[in-house]
Protein backbone atom coordinates (compact mmCIF):
# COMPACT_ATOMS: atom_id res chain seq x y z
CA UNK A 1 0.00 0.00 0.00
CA UNK A 2 1.38 3.37 -0.94
CA UNK A 3 2.11 5.98 1.69
CA UNK A 4 -1.39 7.88 2.44
CA UNK A 5 -0.49 11.92 2.32
CA UNK A 6 -2.76 13.91 4.05
CA UNK A 7 -3.85 16.76 1.79
CA UNK A 8 -4.74 18.78 4.88
CA UNK A 9 -2.67 19.28 8.01
CA UNK A 10 -5.29 19.60 10.36
CA UNK A 11 -7.30 16.81 9.51
CA UNK A 12 -7.01 15.44 13.28
CA UNK A 13 -8.60 18.75 14.53
CA UNK A 14 -11.37 18.75 11.24
CA UNK A 15 -12.34 14.80 11.83
CA UNK A 16 -12.88 15.37 15.45
CA UNK A 17 -14.91 18.23 14.80
CA UNK A 18 -17.08 16.39 12.61
CA UNK A 19 -17.68 13.46 14.57
CA UNK A 20 -18.41 15.72 17.38
CA UNK A 21 -21.40 16.60 15.08
CA UNK A 22 -22.93 13.33 14.60
CA UNK A 23 -25.80 12.78 16.78
CA UNK A 24 -26.71 9.54 15.55
CA UNK A 25 -22.82 8.37 16.24
CA UNK A 26 -23.18 10.10 19.95
CA UNK A 27 -26.16 7.96 20.83
CA UNK A 28 -24.99 5.13 20.21
CA UNK A 29 -22.12 6.08 22.15
CA UNK A 30 -18.90 5.77 19.73
CA UNK A 31 -16.10 7.73 20.66
CA UNK A 32 -13.23 8.49 18.29
CA UNK A 33 -10.10 6.52 19.50
CA UNK A 34 -7.51 7.20 16.97
CA UNK A 35 -7.17 9.61 13.44
CA UNK A 36 -4.12 8.70 11.00
CA UNK A 37 -3.59 9.06 7.78
CA UNK A 38 -5.52 6.80 6.16
CA UNK A 39 -7.12 5.20 8.87
CA UNK A 40 -9.76 5.68 11.85
CA UNK A 41 -10.42 3.62 15.02
CA UNK A 42 -14.21 3.82 16.61
CA UNK A 43 -14.93 2.49 20.12
CA UNK A 44 -18.23 1.70 20.97
CA UNK A 45 -18.89 0.42 24.65
CA UNK A 46 -22.11 -2.22 25.03
CA UNK A 47 -25.20 -1.60 26.39
CA UNK A 48 -28.77 -3.24 25.65
CA UNK A 49 -30.29 -0.41 23.53
CA UNK A 50 -27.60 -1.89 20.75
CA UNK A 51 -28.58 -5.34 20.79
CA UNK A 52 -31.03 -7.50 18.21
CA UNK A 53 -33.68 -10.48 19.07
CA UNK A 54 -30.75 -12.90 20.67
CA UNK A 55 -28.76 -10.31 22.72
CA UNK A 56 -26.02 -9.62 20.18
CA UNK A 57 -24.95 -6.55 18.39
CA UNK A 58 -26.96 -5.97 16.03
CA UNK A 59 -25.66 -5.47 12.65
CA UNK A 60 -26.85 -2.55 11.78
CA UNK A 61 -25.08 -1.04 14.59
CA UNK A 62 -21.67 -2.44 13.81
CA UNK A 63 -22.46 -1.85 9.99
CA UNK A 64 -22.83 2.02 11.60
CA UNK A 65 -19.55 2.16 13.48
CA UNK A 66 -17.63 0.70 10.79
CA UNK A 67 -19.21 3.46 8.17
CA UNK A 68 -18.27 5.98 10.43
CA UNK A 69 -14.51 5.23 10.59
CA UNK A 70 -14.42 4.46 6.62
CA UNK A 71 -15.80 7.59 6.18
CA UNK A 72 -13.29 9.77 8.76
CA UNK A 73 -10.20 7.35 7.09
CA UNK A 74 -11.15 8.75 3.70
CA UNK A 75 -12.04 12.32 5.30
CA UNK A 76 -8.03 12.26 6.54
CA UNK A 77 -7.28 12.66 3.17
CA UNK A 78 -9.00 15.37 1.48
CA UNK A 79 -8.03 18.86 0.94
CA UNK A 80 -9.87 21.72 2.97
CA UNK A 81 -13.27 22.47 2.23
CA UNK A 82 -14.35 18.59 0.91
CA UNK A 83 -16.66 16.58 2.67
CA UNK A 84 -16.63 12.91 2.80
CA UNK A 85 -20.06 11.11 1.36
CA UNK A 86 -20.76 7.48 1.65
CA UNK A 87 -21.59 6.62 -2.21
CA UNK A 88 -22.06 2.06 -0.63
CA UNK A 89 -20.81 -0.32 1.58
CA UNK A 90 -21.09 -4.29 1.80
CA UNK A 91 -20.53 -6.04 5.14
CA UNK A 92 -20.35 -9.61 5.95
CA UNK A 93 -21.32 -10.26 9.42
CA UNK A 94 -18.79 -12.80 11.04
CA UNK A 95 -19.38 -13.72 14.42
CA UNK A 96 -22.13 -12.81 16.71
CA UNK A 97 -21.77 -9.75 18.56
CA UNK A 98 -20.75 -10.52 21.76
CA UNK A 99 -18.06 -8.33 23.94
CA UNK A 100 -18.20 -5.73 26.58
CA UNK A 101 -16.93 -3.38 24.38
CA UNK A 102 -16.46 -3.01 20.33
CA UNK A 103 -13.54 -1.60 17.84
CA UNK A 104 -14.04 -0.38 14.40
CA UNK A 105 -11.23 0.53 12.38
CA UNK A 106 -11.46 2.21 8.87
CA UNK A 107 -8.81 2.43 6.19
CA UNK A 108 -7.91 3.17 2.92
CA UNK A 109 -7.14 1.02 0.51
CA UNK A 110 -6.76 3.14 -3.05
CA UNK A 111 -7.13 7.22 -2.13
CA UNK A 112 -8.58 8.47 -5.66
CA UNK A 113 -8.59 12.23 -6.55
CA UNK A 114 -12.64 11.78 -6.82
CA UNK A 115 -13.35 8.09 -5.06
CA UNK A 116 -11.91 6.68 -1.87
CA UNK A 117 -11.82 2.92 -1.15
CA UNK A 118 -12.03 1.84 2.56
CA UNK A 119 -11.67 -1.52 4.41
CA UNK A 120 -13.70 -1.72 7.87
CA UNK A 121 -13.28 -4.48 10.48
CA UNK A 122 -15.35 -4.63 13.27
CA UNK A 123 -14.02 -6.36 16.14
CA UNK A 124 -15.61 -7.50 19.75
CA UNK A 125 -13.78 -7.40 22.92
CA UNK A 126 -14.66 -9.47 25.47
CA UNK A 127 -12.87 -11.26 28.53
CA UNK A 128 -9.53 -10.19 26.89
CA UNK A 129 -10.30 -12.65 23.36
CA UNK A 130 -10.49 -10.51 20.44
CA UNK A 131 -12.98 -11.77 17.20
CA UNK A 132 -13.85 -9.82 13.98
CA UNK A 133 -17.99 -9.79 13.79
CA UNK A 134 -18.00 -7.81 10.80
CA UNK A 135 -16.00 -7.00 7.72
CA UNK A 136 -16.70 -3.89 5.23
CA UNK A 137 -15.75 -2.80 1.88
CA UNK A 138 -17.16 0.56 1.03
CA UNK A 139 -16.54 3.72 -1.31
CA UNK A 140 -16.39 6.88 -0.29
CA UNK A 141 -16.61 10.36 -2.93
CA UNK A 142 -14.96 13.23 -2.26
CA UNK A 143 -17.55 15.95 -2.21
CA UNK A 144 -16.37 19.79 -3.34
CA UNK A 145 -18.38 22.68 -4.02
CA UNK A 146 -21.46 21.59 -3.63
CA UNK A 147 -22.09 23.80 -0.16
CA UNK A 148 -21.33 21.13 2.68
CA UNK A 149 -18.12 20.92 4.59
CA UNK A 150 -16.40 18.15 7.06
CA UNK B 1 -41.02 -14.22 -9.54
CA UNK B 2 -42.82 -17.19 -8.24
CA UNK B 3 -45.67 -17.02 -5.17
CA UNK B 4 -43.98 -16.85 -1.79
CA UNK B 5 -45.58 -19.59 -0.17
CA UNK B 6 -44.87 -19.12 3.85
CA UNK B 7 -43.81 -22.10 5.39
CA UNK B 8 -45.71 -21.57 8.84
CA UNK B 9 -49.02 -20.41 9.15
CA UNK B 10 -47.99 -18.23 11.98
CA UNK B 11 -45.63 -15.76 10.12
CA UNK B 12 -47.09 -12.72 10.93
CA UNK B 13 -47.34 -13.29 15.07
CA UNK B 14 -44.00 -14.86 14.94
CA UNK B 15 -42.33 -12.13 12.92
CA UNK B 16 -44.21 -9.37 15.45
CA UNK B 17 -42.92 -10.81 18.63
CA UNK B 18 -38.89 -11.07 17.28
CA UNK B 19 -39.09 -7.51 16.28
CA UNK B 20 -40.78 -6.23 19.74
CA UNK B 21 -37.70 -7.99 21.54
CA UNK B 22 -35.15 -5.86 19.29
CA UNK B 23 -33.93 -3.66 22.19
CA UNK B 24 -31.86 -1.42 18.99
CA UNK B 25 -35.05 -1.30 16.74
CA UNK B 26 -36.70 -0.24 19.46
CA UNK B 27 -34.73 2.67 20.68
CA UNK B 28 -34.28 3.98 16.89
CA UNK B 29 -38.25 4.26 17.16
CA UNK B 30 -38.47 1.87 14.23
CA UNK B 31 -42.27 0.13 14.03
CA UNK B 32 -43.73 -2.42 12.13
CA UNK B 33 -46.25 -1.50 9.36
CA UNK B 34 -46.74 -4.09 7.42
CA UNK B 35 -45.73 -8.06 6.91
CA UNK B 36 -46.73 -10.58 4.34
CA UNK B 37 -45.53 -13.25 2.66
CA UNK B 38 -41.90 -12.71 1.49
CA UNK B 39 -41.91 -9.08 2.29
CA UNK B 40 -41.66 -6.76 5.46
CA UNK B 41 -42.06 -2.43 5.67
CA UNK B 42 -41.15 -0.72 8.21
CA UNK B 43 -41.76 2.87 9.33
CA UNK B 44 -39.48 5.63 11.29
CA UNK B 45 -40.15 8.55 12.14
CA UNK B 46 -37.64 11.24 11.72
CA UNK B 47 -35.92 12.71 14.82
CA UNK B 48 -32.35 14.63 15.45
CA UNK B 49 -30.52 11.52 17.24
CA UNK B 50 -31.01 9.99 14.04
CA UNK B 51 -29.22 12.24 12.34
CA UNK B 52 -25.14 12.64 10.71
CA UNK B 53 -23.19 15.49 10.54
CA UNK B 54 -25.25 17.63 7.70
CA UNK B 55 -28.46 16.89 9.50
CA UNK B 56 -29.67 14.33 7.33
CA UNK B 57 -30.71 10.65 8.13
CA UNK B 58 -26.99 8.53 9.02
CA UNK B 59 -26.71 6.04 6.22
CA UNK B 60 -25.74 3.42 9.39
CA UNK B 61 -29.56 3.93 10.03
CA UNK B 62 -31.19 3.64 6.75
CA UNK B 63 -29.03 0.30 6.51
CA UNK B 64 -30.31 -0.80 10.00
CA UNK B 65 -33.97 -0.22 9.10
CA UNK B 66 -33.69 -1.77 5.67
CA UNK B 67 -31.62 -4.84 7.24
CA UNK B 68 -34.40 -5.34 9.87
CA UNK B 69 -37.26 -5.00 6.75
CA UNK B 70 -35.25 -7.68 4.53
CA UNK B 71 -34.26 -10.57 7.53
CA UNK B 72 -37.70 -10.36 8.53
CA UNK B 73 -39.19 -10.88 4.70
CA UNK B 74 -37.03 -13.90 4.59
CA UNK B 75 -38.38 -14.82 8.17
CA UNK B 76 -41.84 -14.78 6.69
CA UNK B 77 -41.19 -17.80 4.96
CA UNK B 78 -39.07 -19.64 7.25
CA UNK B 79 -40.97 -22.90 8.52
CA UNK B 80 -41.13 -22.91 12.92
CA UNK B 81 -38.09 -22.94 14.83
CA UNK B 82 -35.62 -21.57 12.16
CA UNK B 83 -34.27 -18.44 13.28
CA UNK B 84 -32.68 -15.40 10.16
CA UNK B 85 -29.39 -14.41 10.17
CA UNK B 86 -27.94 -11.98 8.25
CA UNK B 87 -24.84 -13.05 6.28
CA UNK B 88 -23.97 -9.97 4.33
CA UNK B 89 -25.86 -7.01 2.93
CA UNK B 90 -24.64 -4.12 0.52
CA UNK B 91 -26.39 -0.61 0.30
CA UNK B 92 -26.14 2.29 -1.92
CA UNK B 93 -27.31 6.03 -0.24
CA UNK B 94 -28.97 7.12 -3.10
CA UNK B 95 -29.98 10.62 -1.98
CA UNK B 96 -29.33 12.87 1.30
CA UNK B 97 -31.73 11.49 3.36
CA UNK B 98 -34.43 13.97 4.87
CA UNK B 99 -37.82 13.32 5.94
CA UNK B 100 -40.73 13.65 8.08
CA UNK B 101 -40.49 9.72 8.60
CA UNK B 102 -38.98 6.78 6.57
CA UNK B 103 -40.08 3.67 5.22
CA UNK B 104 -37.85 0.61 4.55
CA UNK B 105 -39.91 -2.24 2.23
CA UNK B 106 -37.97 -5.57 2.73
CA UNK B 107 -38.94 -8.30 -0.13
CA UNK B 108 -37.69 -12.19 -0.70
CA UNK B 109 -36.17 -12.35 -4.29
CA UNK B 110 -34.93 -16.03 -3.91
CA UNK B 111 -36.28 -18.40 -1.24
CA UNK B 112 -33.81 -21.08 -1.43
CA UNK B 113 -33.63 -23.98 1.45
CA UNK B 114 -31.01 -22.04 2.91
CA UNK B 115 -30.27 -18.83 1.34
CA UNK B 116 -32.75 -16.35 0.81
CA UNK B 117 -31.60 -13.09 -1.62
CA UNK B 118 -33.46 -9.90 -0.43
CA UNK B 119 -33.91 -6.34 -2.21
CA UNK B 120 -34.77 -3.42 0.44
CA UNK B 121 -35.46 -0.07 -0.27
CA UNK B 122 -35.71 3.00 2.30
CA UNK B 123 -37.97 5.81 0.93
CA UNK B 124 -37.90 9.50 2.56
CA UNK B 125 -41.19 11.10 2.79
CA UNK B 126 -41.35 14.62 3.15
CA UNK B 127 -44.03 17.48 2.37
CA UNK B 128 -46.20 14.23 0.56
CA UNK B 129 -43.79 13.57 -1.36
CA UNK B 130 -41.69 10.18 -1.67
CA UNK B 131 -37.62 10.08 -2.21
CA UNK B 132 -35.71 6.87 -2.72
CA UNK B 133 -32.84 7.10 -0.73
CA UNK B 134 -31.34 3.80 -0.04
CA UNK B 135 -31.31 0.72 -1.83
CA UNK B 136 -29.95 -2.89 -0.83
CA UNK B 137 -29.33 -6.31 -1.96
CA UNK B 138 -29.06 -8.89 0.72
CA UNK B 139 -28.36 -12.50 1.73
CA UNK B 140 -30.12 -14.13 4.61
CA UNK B 141 -29.47 -17.36 6.18
CA UNK B 142 -32.45 -19.72 7.11
CA UNK B 143 -30.61 -21.45 10.55
CA UNK B 144 -31.95 -24.44 12.02
CA UNK B 145 -30.86 -26.71 15.05
CA UNK B 146 -28.65 -24.19 16.44
CA UNK B 147 -30.52 -23.18 19.99
CA UNK B 148 -31.79 -20.24 18.69
CA UNK B 149 -35.19 -19.30 16.93
CA UNK B 150 -37.15 -16.04 16.02
CA UNK C 1 -38.69 5.68 -11.20
CA UNK C 2 -38.18 9.45 -12.57
CA UNK C 3 -38.30 9.63 -15.98
CA UNK C 4 -34.68 8.62 -17.51
CA UNK C 5 -34.17 11.41 -20.26
CA UNK C 6 -30.79 10.70 -22.79
CA UNK C 7 -28.80 13.81 -22.44
CA UNK C 8 -27.12 12.68 -25.91
CA UNK C 9 -29.64 12.02 -28.68
CA UNK C 10 -27.18 10.07 -30.44
CA UNK C 11 -27.40 7.57 -27.47
CA UNK C 12 -27.96 4.59 -28.81
CA UNK C 13 -25.56 4.68 -31.51
CA UNK C 14 -23.13 6.17 -29.18
CA UNK C 15 -23.43 2.64 -26.82
CA UNK C 16 -23.87 0.22 -29.99
CA UNK C 17 -20.24 1.72 -31.47
CA UNK C 18 -18.95 1.34 -28.23
CA UNK C 19 -20.07 -2.77 -27.03
CA UNK C 20 -18.77 -3.62 -30.89
CA UNK C 21 -15.19 -2.10 -29.74
CA UNK C 22 -15.06 -4.33 -26.40
CA UNK C 23 -12.89 -7.44 -27.12
CA UNK C 24 -13.60 -9.41 -24.15
CA UNK C 25 -17.33 -9.09 -24.64
CA UNK C 26 -17.12 -10.54 -28.25
CA UNK C 27 -15.49 -13.21 -27.31
CA UNK C 28 -17.69 -14.20 -24.77
CA UNK C 29 -19.84 -14.56 -27.91
CA UNK C 30 -22.23 -11.50 -26.24
CA UNK C 31 -24.82 -8.91 -28.52
CA UNK C 32 -26.39 -6.13 -28.01
CA UNK C 33 -30.40 -6.83 -28.12
CA UNK C 34 -31.79 -3.37 -26.56
CA UNK C 35 -31.18 -0.12 -25.87
CA UNK C 36 -33.37 2.30 -24.62
CA UNK C 37 -32.47 5.19 -21.91
CA UNK C 38 -31.84 4.11 -18.87
CA UNK C 39 -31.98 0.43 -19.77
CA UNK C 40 -30.29 -2.08 -21.76
CA UNK C 41 -30.06 -6.22 -22.68
CA UNK C 42 -27.41 -8.49 -23.88
CA UNK C 43 -27.49 -11.69 -25.38
CA UNK C 44 -25.14 -14.54 -24.54
CA UNK C 45 -25.85 -18.14 -26.41
CA UNK C 46 -24.40 -20.74 -24.56
CA UNK C 47 -21.14 -22.79 -25.07
CA UNK C 48 -19.41 -25.11 -23.31
CA UNK C 49 -16.54 -22.58 -23.17
CA UNK C 50 -18.51 -20.15 -20.76
CA UNK C 51 -19.07 -22.89 -18.16
CA UNK C 52 -17.42 -24.06 -14.90
CA UNK C 53 -16.71 -27.37 -13.33
CA UNK C 54 -20.14 -28.25 -12.96
CA UNK C 55 -21.31 -27.61 -16.44
CA UNK C 56 -23.18 -24.54 -15.04
CA UNK C 57 -22.43 -21.00 -16.45
CA UNK C 58 -19.29 -19.57 -14.87
CA UNK C 59 -20.52 -16.78 -12.38
CA UNK C 60 -17.56 -14.66 -13.63
CA UNK C 61 -19.31 -14.72 -16.79
CA UNK C 62 -22.85 -14.06 -15.83
CA UNK C 63 -20.92 -11.02 -13.91
CA UNK C 64 -19.44 -9.61 -17.38
CA UNK C 65 -22.82 -9.48 -19.02
CA UNK C 66 -24.69 -7.99 -15.89
CA UNK C 67 -21.68 -5.22 -15.51
CA UNK C 68 -22.10 -4.47 -19.33
CA UNK C 69 -25.55 -4.26 -19.15
CA UNK C 70 -25.29 -2.46 -16.02
CA UNK C 71 -22.04 0.06 -17.48
CA UNK C 72 -24.48 0.63 -21.44
CA UNK C 73 -28.01 1.35 -19.70
CA UNK C 74 -25.69 4.21 -17.35
CA UNK C 75 -23.93 5.54 -20.58
CA UNK C 76 -27.30 6.16 -22.20
CA UNK C 77 -27.98 9.22 -20.30
CA UNK C 78 -24.88 10.54 -20.30
CA UNK C 79 -24.05 13.58 -22.44
CA UNK C 80 -21.61 13.60 -25.84
CA UNK C 81 -17.93 13.16 -24.57
CA UNK C 82 -18.55 12.06 -21.21
CA UNK C 83 -17.30 7.96 -20.40
CA UNK C 84 -18.58 5.01 -18.34
CA UNK C 85 -16.86 3.52 -15.39
CA UNK C 86 -17.77 1.04 -13.57
CA UNK C 87 -16.29 2.11 -9.83
CA UNK C 88 -18.35 -1.31 -7.92
CA UNK C 89 -20.47 -4.27 -8.12
CA UNK C 90 -22.08 -6.67 -6.10
CA UNK C 91 -23.94 -9.79 -7.54
CA UNK C 92 -25.48 -12.33 -6.47
CA UNK C 93 -25.71 -15.97 -7.86
CA UNK C 94 -29.26 -17.26 -7.67
CA UNK C 95 -29.45 -20.45 -9.12
CA UNK C 96 -27.10 -22.59 -11.27
CA UNK C 97 -27.01 -21.14 -14.81
CA UNK C 98 -28.24 -23.82 -17.37
CA UNK C 99 -29.50 -22.52 -20.51
CA UNK C 100 -29.65 -22.55 -24.76
CA UNK C 101 -29.07 -18.86 -23.83
CA UNK C 102 -28.65 -16.05 -21.39
CA UNK C 103 -30.40 -12.15 -21.24
CA UNK C 104 -28.71 -9.62 -19.12
CA UNK C 105 -30.91 -6.53 -17.92
CA UNK C 106 -29.10 -3.52 -16.64
CA UNK C 107 -31.29 -0.44 -15.92
CA UNK C 108 -30.20 2.43 -13.86
CA UNK C 109 -32.06 3.20 -10.40
CA UNK C 110 -30.20 6.58 -9.78
CA UNK C 111 -28.97 8.96 -12.16
CA UNK C 112 -26.80 11.37 -10.43
CA UNK C 113 -24.37 13.67 -11.83
CA UNK C 114 -21.55 11.75 -11.09
CA UNK C 115 -22.67 8.84 -10.16
CA UNK C 116 -25.10 6.31 -11.73
CA UNK C 117 -26.62 3.23 -9.49
CA UNK C 118 -27.59 0.28 -11.54
CA UNK C 119 -29.65 -2.86 -11.17
CA UNK C 120 -28.89 -5.65 -13.02
CA UNK C 121 -30.52 -9.30 -13.83
CA UNK C 122 -29.39 -12.41 -15.64
CA UNK C 123 -32.02 -14.57 -16.66
CA UNK C 124 -31.00 -18.27 -18.43
CA UNK C 125 -33.72 -19.52 -21.23
CA UNK C 126 -34.21 -22.99 -21.18
CA UNK C 127 -37.20 -25.04 -23.43
CA UNK C 128 -39.20 -22.15 -22.68
CA UNK C 129 -38.56 -21.37 -19.08
CA UNK C 130 -37.08 -18.18 -17.64
CA UNK C 131 -34.97 -18.79 -14.27
CA UNK C 132 -33.09 -16.09 -12.78
CA UNK C 133 -29.83 -16.68 -12.10
CA UNK C 134 -27.89 -13.34 -10.98
CA UNK C 135 -29.10 -10.40 -9.49
CA UNK C 136 -26.69 -7.56 -9.46
CA UNK C 137 -26.17 -3.92 -7.92
CA UNK C 138 -23.39 -1.90 -9.38
CA UNK C 139 -21.97 1.65 -8.86
CA UNK C 140 -20.91 3.36 -12.14
CA UNK C 141 -19.07 6.97 -12.51
CA UNK C 142 -19.80 9.52 -15.37
CA UNK C 143 -15.93 10.45 -16.22
CA UNK C 144 -15.31 13.63 -18.08
CA UNK C 145 -12.58 15.48 -18.98
CA UNK C 146 -9.39 12.44 -18.84
CA UNK C 147 -9.10 12.26 -22.51
CA UNK C 148 -11.33 8.83 -22.75
CA UNK C 149 -14.64 8.80 -24.70
CA UNK C 150 -16.90 6.48 -24.78
CA UNK D 1 -6.53 -14.93 11.83
CA UNK D 2 -6.97 -18.16 13.34
CA UNK D 3 -4.75 -20.99 11.59
CA UNK D 4 -6.49 -22.42 8.80
CA UNK D 5 -6.60 -25.86 9.10
CA UNK D 6 -7.35 -28.02 5.97
CA UNK D 7 -10.05 -30.43 6.62
CA UNK D 8 -8.85 -33.29 3.92
CA UNK D 9 -4.92 -33.73 3.25
CA UNK D 10 -5.98 -34.62 -0.04
CA UNK D 11 -6.96 -31.01 -0.71
CA UNK D 12 -4.07 -29.13 -3.77
CA UNK D 13 -4.93 -31.71 -5.57
CA UNK D 14 -8.21 -31.93 -5.46
CA UNK D 15 -8.58 -28.08 -6.38
CA UNK D 16 -6.11 -28.25 -9.37
CA UNK D 17 -8.68 -31.44 -10.62
CA UNK D 18 -11.51 -29.33 -10.21
CA UNK D 19 -9.84 -25.93 -11.81
CA UNK D 20 -8.67 -28.08 -14.73
CA UNK D 21 -12.30 -28.92 -15.28
CA UNK D 22 -13.07 -25.16 -15.74
CA UNK D 23 -13.84 -24.33 -19.57
CA UNK D 24 -14.60 -20.50 -19.06
CA UNK D 25 -10.87 -20.49 -16.61
CA UNK D 26 -9.42 -22.02 -19.31
CA UNK D 27 -10.62 -20.57 -21.95
CA UNK D 28 -9.42 -17.01 -20.42
CA UNK D 29 -5.96 -18.61 -19.99
CA UNK D 30 -5.57 -18.43 -16.73
CA UNK D 31 -3.13 -21.01 -14.56
CA UNK D 32 -3.11 -22.31 -11.06
CA UNK D 33 0.05 -20.85 -9.57
CA UNK D 34 -0.48 -21.45 -5.53
CA UNK D 35 -2.25 -23.86 -3.72
CA UNK D 36 -2.10 -23.36 0.27
CA UNK D 37 -3.99 -24.19 3.31
CA UNK D 38 -7.39 -20.99 2.97
CA UNK D 39 -5.36 -19.25 0.06
CA UNK D 40 -4.83 -19.87 -3.62
CA UNK D 41 -3.40 -17.65 -6.67
CA UNK D 42 -4.37 -17.46 -10.06
CA UNK D 43 -1.79 -16.22 -12.98
CA UNK D 44 -3.16 -14.81 -15.98
CA UNK D 45 -1.20 -13.74 -18.86
CA UNK D 46 -2.66 -10.77 -20.84
CA UNK D 47 -4.05 -10.70 -24.49
CA UNK D 48 -6.30 -8.48 -26.33
CA UNK D 49 -9.27 -10.75 -26.30
CA UNK D 50 -9.39 -10.02 -22.55
CA UNK D 51 -10.20 -5.92 -23.13
CA UNK D 52 -12.58 -3.32 -22.90
CA UNK D 53 -13.16 -0.61 -24.72
CA UNK D 54 -10.05 1.41 -23.58
CA UNK D 55 -7.68 -1.31 -24.47
CA UNK D 56 -7.75 -2.30 -19.94
CA UNK D 57 -8.52 -5.55 -18.59
CA UNK D 58 -12.44 -6.36 -18.65
CA UNK D 59 -13.90 -5.58 -14.91
CA UNK D 60 -15.56 -8.90 -15.71
CA UNK D 61 -12.17 -10.37 -16.17
CA UNK D 62 -10.60 -9.20 -13.05
CA UNK D 63 -13.75 -10.34 -11.13
CA UNK D 64 -14.03 -13.71 -12.77
CA UNK D 65 -10.12 -14.60 -11.90
CA UNK D 66 -10.68 -13.08 -8.08
CA UNK D 67 -13.69 -15.48 -8.33
CA UNK D 68 -11.76 -18.41 -9.14
CA UNK D 69 -8.73 -17.51 -6.49
CA UNK D 70 -11.65 -16.95 -3.65
CA UNK D 71 -13.85 -20.21 -4.41
CA UNK D 72 -10.47 -22.36 -4.55
CA UNK D 73 -9.28 -20.58 -1.52
CA UNK D 74 -12.63 -21.74 0.49
CA UNK D 75 -12.19 -25.69 -0.89
CA UNK D 76 -8.96 -26.16 0.61
CA UNK D 77 -10.75 -25.87 3.78
CA UNK D 78 -13.63 -28.55 3.00
CA UNK D 79 -13.98 -31.84 4.05
CA UNK D 80 -14.14 -34.24 1.44
CA UNK D 81 -16.83 -34.69 -1.07
CA UNK D 82 -18.33 -31.03 -0.43
CA UNK D 83 -18.32 -28.26 -3.28
CA UNK D 84 -18.05 -24.85 -3.45
CA UNK D 85 -20.48 -22.79 -4.47
CA UNK D 86 -20.20 -18.66 -4.85
CA UNK D 87 -23.18 -17.26 -3.29
CA UNK D 88 -22.06 -13.48 -3.73
CA UNK D 89 -19.56 -11.38 -4.18
CA UNK D 90 -18.72 -7.44 -4.17
CA UNK D 91 -15.72 -6.31 -6.33
CA UNK D 92 -14.68 -2.47 -6.14
CA UNK D 93 -12.35 -1.84 -9.33
CA UNK D 94 -9.52 0.19 -8.64
CA UNK D 95 -7.39 1.30 -11.56
CA UNK D 96 -7.09 0.50 -14.87
CA UNK D 97 -6.18 -2.84 -15.90
CA UNK D 98 -3.00 -2.27 -17.47
CA UNK D 99 -0.34 -5.30 -17.59
CA UNK D 100 1.67 -8.00 -18.99
CA UNK D 101 0.12 -10.50 -16.66
CA UNK D 102 -2.46 -10.65 -13.69
CA UNK D 103 -2.61 -12.13 -10.88
CA UNK D 104 -5.46 -13.08 -8.01
CA UNK D 105 -5.15 -13.84 -4.66
CA UNK D 106 -8.21 -15.34 -2.82
CA UNK D 107 -7.74 -16.18 0.99
CA UNK D 108 -10.31 -17.30 3.41
CA UNK D 109 -11.13 -14.68 6.07
CA UNK D 110 -13.56 -16.64 8.09
CA UNK D 111 -14.21 -20.30 7.85
CA UNK D 112 -17.31 -21.51 9.22
CA UNK D 113 -19.30 -24.67 9.00
CA UNK D 114 -21.47 -23.31 6.19
CA UNK D 115 -20.47 -20.24 5.32
CA UNK D 116 -16.93 -18.92 4.41
CA UNK D 117 -15.94 -15.83 3.56
CA UNK D 118 -13.40 -14.84 1.83
CA UNK D 119 -11.00 -11.53 0.62
CA UNK D 120 -9.62 -11.52 -3.10
CA UNK D 121 -7.24 -8.89 -4.90
CA UNK D 122 -6.77 -8.66 -8.35
CA UNK D 123 -2.59 -7.06 -9.05
CA UNK D 124 -1.86 -6.28 -12.72
CA UNK D 125 2.37 -6.08 -13.18
CA UNK D 126 3.43 -4.17 -15.83
CA UNK D 127 7.28 -3.67 -16.69
CA UNK D 128 7.93 -4.36 -12.83
CA UNK D 129 5.88 -2.81 -11.24
CA UNK D 130 2.76 -4.04 -9.34
CA UNK D 131 -0.89 -2.59 -8.76
CA UNK D 132 -3.68 -3.37 -7.36
CA UNK D 133 -6.89 -3.49 -9.78
CA UNK D 134 -9.35 -4.56 -8.11
CA UNK D 135 -10.98 -6.16 -4.71
CA UNK D 136 -12.93 -8.34 -3.45
CA UNK D 137 -14.89 -9.54 -0.63
CA UNK D 138 -17.27 -13.15 -1.16
CA UNK D 139 -19.49 -15.08 0.53
CA UNK D 140 -18.89 -19.13 -0.44
CA UNK D 141 -20.71 -21.80 0.57
CA UNK D 142 -20.08 -25.33 1.81
CA UNK D 143 -22.51 -27.44 -0.20
CA UNK D 144 -22.87 -30.92 1.16
CA UNK D 145 -24.58 -33.82 0.18
CA UNK D 146 -26.26 -32.51 -2.96
CA UNK D 147 -24.83 -34.73 -5.62
CA UNK D 148 -22.35 -32.55 -6.74
CA UNK D 149 -18.58 -32.65 -5.71
CA UNK D 150 -15.49 -30.91 -6.42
Amino acid sequence: MATLEPADPDFEARVRRSFARQPFTTSLGAVLLEVSPGQVVVGLPHHRGLTQQHGYLHGGVSTSIADVACGYAALTLMPPGAAVLAVEFKVNLLAPGLGERFTAVGRVVKAGRTVMVCAGEVVAHRGGRDTPVALMQATMMVVRDRGIED
